[in-house]
């Protein structure tokens, strides 16, 4: 059965899903977007997600053209009409289409939204379960990587790369130092159970899950150490990690073919990815 | 009346040319372009598009589903369907649609071709006349500028933001030495007649225009200097100017408020023009 996909105002088949050729999320990546995970057909994190929308939106000029009450209620009815029980809904906001193309825009210019869901295993991931490889590469992305815009591209190449070597995703690398991961924040343990991960600035993203982790290390009395490291530490680490919204906590356990820590998922990775999901179910509900 | 778009095999009216909203070149900026004018229903320089496609859909692993040869009779089908005098061909390749979004690809996915023309006067072009008016900012794009992707948002802001200063493109700059315009390559006239440009690497894109006016530089025994130059030599230069398919050349008469030359269209620039034209249009016939 076709899922059912929503654009601007219209809930529509996904066959028939289709934005004009001269839309500017097309002609020139003029776009924004989220990923919400959907546990027990609940939105996880939601509310940070929508916040950081209207952020992207306030950074780039485009409009946002519903409340976020109204993105909430379009997200919950593409759950309940794909019933969708676990997995993500994705949210694309383009500055719009003004008929022809052209780099300029004008100021009264409508905006495209589209949203769609997507149904997978997140829970019960085989890539929790038994960790990630990484490959680490130069971090090839233009300079506002905390605007979560669609210029994708970069990350794309990089982690088929990662694939074609056999790793499952990459990790960028700045001036000797991490950035983050290909679509994930990046984390390692220190020797003496320190989380460290690289502080927020407009070469990362300001990840949603980063942000509720950090609170529950807090909670939870694990240390945290928001600072920059490199390559070299990260191979020596006591464990390594990523955060996103639709993975919560992939343990990383191969950098370069390095093996990290003991080879398998940390207990500090993993105890952290059982205390999101709980929390996060727990305030969804 | 409606404009006629090319997209995967099918001419449709230009409010029918839609693609999936699955599309990788809607959802990652997974696509490249080329733009080729047209001057008395003549493709210009079109070859060397075609060209440097190939080169761009070699760089990123995207599948060119039609020749050269096919692709020259699609512009020309287009141009005679919409009685194109002057203007342009769009062409946007992207890397195809899954029916599902994920970073990571398959090797067998269908690219989307899709094509249109644009109407505009480019020898009787205001901004040629009186020349333009640049404003210099940093330069914020990916480190992969000779490919000619559609991740297109930095050069939108700047030459929108450029606008809003009353200027009306951009020259960006990265560790103090200009790139290049916003879509456009850069140039400088030294006191003593030298067109100075950067050379071509990964951080500017490979101008067809560019390319075409070298080798005229040097049939005309104008002295051409491939180095990188700074915004301060710019300033104090005897003249600027860019160069793209769809403008050609067009001149720089300031820079962040500052006067280039005389504040009018420098002499070598607008007879690199005028050869430029005549030629481009005589090799077309």
């Amino acid at each position: 059965m076709e899922r059912t996909v929503y654009i601007n105002g219209e809930y529509v088949s996904e066959s028939e899903a289709k934005i004009s050729v001269f839309d500017r999320g097309f002609l020139f990546a003029d776009a924004v977007y989220e990923v919400t995970a959907v546990l027990e057909g609940l939105l996880i994190d939601n509310h940070g997600h929508l916040e950081r929308l209207e952020r992207s939106c306030r950074e780039l000029g485009i409009k946002l053209p519903v409340t976020s009450e109204e993105l909430t209620e379009i997200q919950k009815t593409l759950i309940e009409k794909n019933s969708l029980i676990e997995g993500g809904v994705y949210l694309q906001l383009t500055r719009g289409c003004e008929g022809d193309r052209d780099f300029s825009y004008s100021d009264d210019i409508e905006p495209t939204l589209v949203l769609f869901t997507q149904e997978r295993a997140l829970i019960n991931s085989s890539y929790a379960q038994k960790g990630i490889k990484i490959l680490s590469m130069d971090d090839l992305r233009w300079k506002r990587r905390d605007i979560k815009t669609t210029s994708l591209l970069p990350a794309c190449l990089a982690k088929q790369l990662a694939k074609q070597s056999g790793c499952d995703d990459v990790w960028l690398i700045e001036n000797g130092l991490i950035t983050e991961g290909g679509s994930s924040n990046a984390y390692i343990v220190t020797a003496d159970d320190k989380v460290v991960t690289r502080p927020l600035s407009n070469d990362i993203l300001h990840g949603i899950t980063r942000a509720s982790l950090l609170q529950l290390a807090k909670d939870f009395d694990i240390e945290i150490e928001e600072r920059e490291f490199t390559i070299e530490e990260a191979y020596e680490a006591k464990e390594a990690f990523v955060s996103s919204a639709t993975t919560f906590i992939w343990p990383v356990v191969s950098i370069d073919g390095k093996t990290i820590g003991s080879g398998k998922p940390g207990s500090l990775a993993t105890k952290l990815r059982d205390i999101y999901i709980k929390m996060a179910i727990d305030t969804a509900r």
